[in-house]
């Protein structure tokens, strides 16, 4: 596995310091863990016109794997303050002629800081280049997908095996995240959303004391964190023997939404399109109005990524991108219904899109 | 309660807007929430010079509270891209002619999109001019502070009730994060910290798979976050029938250094002083190398937040100021003791720093 942190470094490096005198400083922590191994807490990483070098703040342990060893890794004292500052220090010894750094994640004052320890270094700005690199996944990457995904499915499936009635949308979410982590997970990708009733159907709804009740629709939102990378599952259930009417038209017609995504994520396919595909049919039952902003993103070492599949997005799908696809409606008062995998896009000639989550999209009454 | 919320903005208008034409434009989330009683995800605040306004992306649906009625609330359409630059078309609109922002906060790429939709507007910085006024907790503050570490407290009790051998930090973290809310937490106010035999005494180390064994020395951190407040305790016991002398002899080391920076919590004092109090007495027993940066930080609405207890930090500390403090020793190979207690300062005449963590800090076998 260590080579492969070596050669993300040197396509990086090949694209943002061409001239040999160009130094680049990774800050966002995702990124750095993406080219270095671990992203200790804090640590920054610079790139030539030296040696590569992890900087990190009082220790480079990290609960998120060890720094490639073939990385030098320099601990700094407590009293060193900002390792990106640090990082700029390092480039002037090394004699670079420049830096480039990550305008989008550096703050204003960190970004002065810098500037003011490397007065004559140029900086510039490397914008979403090491995003770019981690669009498109390798099949080591997409292995611990398919791991996180399989502990997700397993602690979705156990729940669904227990008593729901009367226990509350924090504990049902406490529960789920344990069952993750007895599986095996690292912890969750991302903080579990159970919704009931009235929450139902809701994005991104955070855990309340509400109980289940006989006859409310129960979202669950989860993912597991296996190795760094993060995957995600959402489904909708009926509490009870038999769902109401307007259950079954909502489901039915949300499944259909979440369905036409899926279907469209083929190589080359324009992202807006992918969301098109879903948004229209919700759009065209009269809900368009409070529908989220994206019906989709991509998953890996960070659970919101690009792509975006969005109706603004710009940019086509490629294959080995995996991106969720997640389209949900809520009616306020009432509840509602979201239905959410994570898939990788693969070519036709492979068998299309590789659904990672397998749990039962049927409208199951528990 | 509603008020509370004006009365801080104000306070922030007098410092950072003090001639009529200038707007504030706050991003960072506690901060936001703070002044606007709530910080829905993406949410920033808009200070004047016409009316205030929380600008929130999609929904102004939030987890942590609702927002000040006396707020006017702008929820923007999915489409509308970042609400800091909105923000800064508000502030335009409004003939504001300067702005200031939290440099400290906001990335480069952002303060460049907020410059160009606003170019006529001076853009400036509050640097943590929000930070500052939080530092002082009214007693509104201090009451959910005091309710969290109630919390914890009884968390931590439970579990000392309950058979430890055998079983995984993983799942000893797990368990007390469940007990948290069960006593009426919004959530965890950090991830909790389980560390057993060789990890003991670590700062922050992150639950592994290691089962408790006997003879371990045992560390555990946690807190609870209510209402937004997060508070924090630390403890370290031993496993088994008696504890042997190395454990005794580094145990009553810790305790003593705790306890020494306890007692230099008063007001006025230098925070360097109470780094120093706890510090020297580690130092001099020849651990001074391992030692965490900060012997301990102020907690609020973020759970690191100012005053810094450290060797470099400036400034001196105030009534109503709560603060951990959380010295620790850890031996590699061996582990080691941390022992973190959350307290508010207050005058020698109200009776001296109030201890809101009050489970004992006698050395228990267990």
């Amino acid at each position: 596995m260590g080579e492969v942190f070596g050669v993300r470094r040197g396509r990086l490096r090949e694209q943002c310091a061409a001239n040999g005198g160009g130094a680049v400083l990774v800050s966002r922590p995702a990124n750095v863990r993406y080219l270095a191994g671990a992203a200790p807490h804090g640590a920054v990483l610079l790139l030539g016109p030296g040696e590569d070098v992890l900087l990190c703040p009082y220790t480079a342990d990290s609960a998120d794997g060890r720094p490639d060893e073939a990385l030098r890794v320099a601990v700094l004292p407590g009293s060193a303050g900002d390792p990106a500052v640090a990082g700029a220090e390092f480039a002037r010894t090394a004699g670079a002629d420049s830096l480039a750094v990550e305008e989008h994640h550096l703050t204003v004052a960190r970004h002065r800081a810098v500037r003011s320890v490397a007065p004559r270094i140029r900086l510039t700005d490397i914008g979403h280049s090491v995003e770019q690199l981690r669009l498109v996944k390798d099949e080591e990457e997409i292995a611990c997908l398919r791991i996180a995904a399989e502990i997700t499915d397993q602690a979705l499936g156990e729940l669904l095996e227990s008593i729901l009635v009367g226990r509350t949308e924090r504990h049902l979410a406490l529960e789920l995240e344990r069952r993750l982590v007895d599986h095996g997970a690292d912890g969750p990708a991302f903080p579990t959303s159970v919704a009931t009733g009235p929450n139902s159907g809701r994005a991104a709804h955070r855990p309340s004391d509400r109980r289940v009740e006989e006859g409310d629709f129960l979202t669950v939102c989860l993912g597991a964190d296996y190795r760094g990378y993060r995957c995600e599952i959402g489904r909708t259930f009926v509490i009870g023997t038999t769902p109401a009417d307007w259950q079954i038209e909502l489901y039915d017609l949300v499944f259909a939404a979440q369905r036409a995504g899926r279907e469209a994520l083929v190589p080359g396919a324009a992202c807006r399109d992918v969301d098109r595909a879903a948004r229209q049919i919700l759009d065209a039952a009269g809900h368009g109005d409070g529908l989220s902003a994206a019906t989709g993103h991509g998953v890996g070492l960070e659970i919101d990524e690009d792509p975006q599949l969005t109706p603004v997005a710009m940019g086509k799908l490629d294959a080995c991108v995996p991106v969720t696809v997640e389209p949900g409606v809520h009616l306020p008062g009432r509840g509602g219904v979201r239905i959410d995998d994570t898939l990788v896009v693969r070519q036709e000639a492979d068998g299309g899109p590789e659904l990672l989550t397998i749990t039962t999209k049927e409208l199951l009454a528990l």
